[in-house]
């Protein structure tokens, strides 16, 4: 998280950016957010008259929704700024409109941008006095979709309560696909690496972007090498209009290599599971009986990650400690 | 309403599910709902922390804004999807969308579909545990739509605290235009005649669908003849697209044949009442003449639109009894 | 304002229309508005259980935003209707939607119009009982945003404090730019001369509309020479989409004569402000060095406009006198 000069986060703009106490306690913020949805009344009033801002500059309903779902939880008001059609299009700068979010009393603003480096620009700018998070931007971060990859991972293997505290120390993750557009496996190797899991990736050769090697994990062109050692597999989406390109391989090629079908899944070990940021496109890179599986985490991503998203608005936005009494003290507790 | 093992109601499907006592449920809880608009503060807390999303795979902002007024009344929180520009338009299944839903915590999803079935097949799959109510699917069924008109009829022909616990009865409804398109007018079908009203169909032949002599009302190919026995005479709207198809009488012969004017009106019994779903094609099925007469109830269905959608998600959503003390009462003591 | 028969306000469709004392009375409440965000929960629930529909025929995410980040500030509950790929883009009149939106219960409809005169029709045609709100109409006006103007003027030049129940007497506001075309010049003439300023339109004679020796206000051709006598200087945004046209200079010549750059910028006043309602054109009719100068108060216009926007439908919505108890009191002590 990118800090004031008092040390408070003020930003979310990238997982490589994390501390190991940092994502830990963003983790554990989210099991506490998680039993929310076990109240009579869903909702906490922690946020209650800050306003959040979506502002996406690429659609992307899931992403939009699930901040807004998560904002709305802690009782924020949300203003969906779509900039298609707005004065955006029509050329307003980046600075222009981070002004204007500022000066309506923008508390937090998502932001989801095609060019990378959009969301830290906003934060390092001066431009704007609330809290950026990064919903995505270009190929190079997605932060709450590997805080929620890793959430997920932990409660997993380690468990809800008795992962309080803990990191991914010596798990083994393995990430499957096209890495070289993917900002999510960008997002995911850096955090992982925090938390202490062993990452691998798995993808065809022209997939692998330049410079990997100085990246925290290991590489890997067989997936049925490395399944069997493997605690977590998280299979990322191909993008179909990247699949006619000349560097992709055919879409049969790359299903008989790189996807997870059942036959690959019963290599892996009992307690592994299968991840996917969703959506998954069935029959390409993971198999319908996969993904309706029981060790196919999709589906609770998704739920996981309205409890991450709501984590960290919470800590970015300073909410009281008093609504959140016992989050710190587990912190400690269970170091 | 399909119901849960234990008989409660968990989704609204279709028009032809409801019992008659479903329906008079429905519409004695609209009229307690209709109430709210004359409170000081315009709103109920009973839906405080709920969820529900509009998930439109077809624009209506009508429909759209009837339920998100609806839901906000209650105090719910109210996530907009349009699956335009979603991943959903880039092949992500319906199965992958509601479990997508499901996962953030929708607590009902209101979805508008082409196709036929769809709201079916989303609350009958098990991908859900929210509540699924159908904003229209296809050419199959538009059911809020079917209770917000019986509503108005029931108000306009009995009496708001007069029709408390009764049906229709006896009344006789007439059903003008384009039936083979129109889900309106299915729901209505069904709906009326389970309220016991006698319902015809008055059509151009080539718009009236195959087997419909076996759904439960008359077919007439003559307005004036019904007219004079009609209580109530509700014109459905033209789509415009449909106009210049084969089947299709010209706008002229249409308009001479099946619109309704002043001249009409005046057959029609002192008492009988105009309806329209809106928006009206004024001088194609209806003239501005009619649609601007007191005995047209265009506006009032709008308003009665906001005042059902709130009972039907109250209903399905289980909003506890002290909220809304009499409507049991009610019910019991008008039967 | 347009007021009922009692006197009160009941919408705000022109700048023309504000008596002094009524836009003495917003600017004065707007004060009140501004300090609510210092509160620590940033909300007043003044307009709760009331709905606020932002009726959007043309695209404007800034105006949108701005009025919807007021009305939920004020607690109300808003709908966002944006005309595009609604049954209005099928040939539903303004009628029908203005009905439909009366039903659905509107308290309010701030609509956006590509035709002049829409809001007032709207207003005047008893279609509708809620307040309607001009957020722009064609060329005529657009009378938040002079107001927003206003304010920024007065609490420039006067002080926040100091300016409670004090108009403009005797400023020198300078508008520069395509006159023509501007809803915002417009509204901001009769606003700024009812408020007691002495206004110069500047612009290329192409861009100044006929009639305009009716307007209060006088007309220069030279920047250069009203310069150094303007207390405000506000450079209209240029629309790229009329830059080609064959009315419209040169870019090159536009911005050379009627440009804002630094030496032009010495010339005025040390207290002159430079406005702008953005988003602004760097480089075009100002330039970076001016726009980013402590001078120009284009950022405050933005924070200014919700406060003005709250003030607004305060005023129009009859929130109870309790809540901003010292408004019309202090308005009187200052006359």
């Amino acid at each position: 998280m990118l800090r004031s000069p008092g040390g408070n986060p003020r930003h979310l703009i990238s997982a490589a950016d994390l501390t190991r106490d940092d994502a830990v306690l963003i983790l554990d913020t989210a099991e506490e957010m998680a039993r929310v949805a076990d109240r009579p009344i869903k909702k906490l009033p922690t946020l209650r008259g800050r306003t959040v801002v979506n502002l996406f500059f690429e659609d992307s309903t899931r992403t939009r929704i699930s901040f807004e779902a998560a904002a709305k939880r802690l009782s924020a008001d949300v203003i969906n700024f779509s900039a298609k059609g707005s004065s955006v299009s029509k050329g307003e700068s980046l600075k222009d409109t981070a002004l204007t979010l500022e000066a309506m009393g923008a508390d937090a603003v998502v932001i989801r941008h095609g060019a990378s480096g959009a969301p830290y620009r906003l934060a390092t700018s001066g431009w704007i006095d609330g809290a950026v998070v990064n919903a995505g931007d270009g190929t190079h971060e997605h932060p709450t979709q590997a805080l929620l990859d890793a959430f997920t991972v932990r409660r997993r293997l380690v468990g809800a309560d008795a992962g309080l505290g803990k990191d991914l120390d010596g798990r083994r993750v393995t990430i499957v696909g096209d890495i070289l557009h993917s900002r999510v496996a960008r997002s995911n190797v850096h955090l992982l690496h925090t938390l202490g899991a062993q990452v691998t990736l798995v993808a065809p050769p022209t997939l692998v972007p330049v410079g990997v090697e100085r990246w925290p994990c290991e590489v890997s062109y067989s997936l049925d090498a490395v399944l069997p050692t493997s605690d977590a597999v998280m299979m990322l989406r191909v993008q179909r209009e990247r699949m006619n390109a000349a560097y992709f391989p055919t879409e049969r090629e790359y299903s008989r290599r790189y996807g997870l079908d059942g036959l690959r899944m019963a290599k892996m070990p009992e307690h592994a599971v299968v991840m996917h940021p969703g959506p998954m496109n069935r029959g390409m890179e993971i198999t319908a009986e996969v993904a309706d599986s029981g060790r196919c985490t999709a589906v609770e991503q998704v739920a996981n990650g309205v409890s991450v998203r709501m984590a960290v608005l919470y800590l970015l936005l300073g909410g009281s400690e008093t609504a959140l009494p016992s989050a710190a003290a587990r912190t400690e507790e269970n170091k």
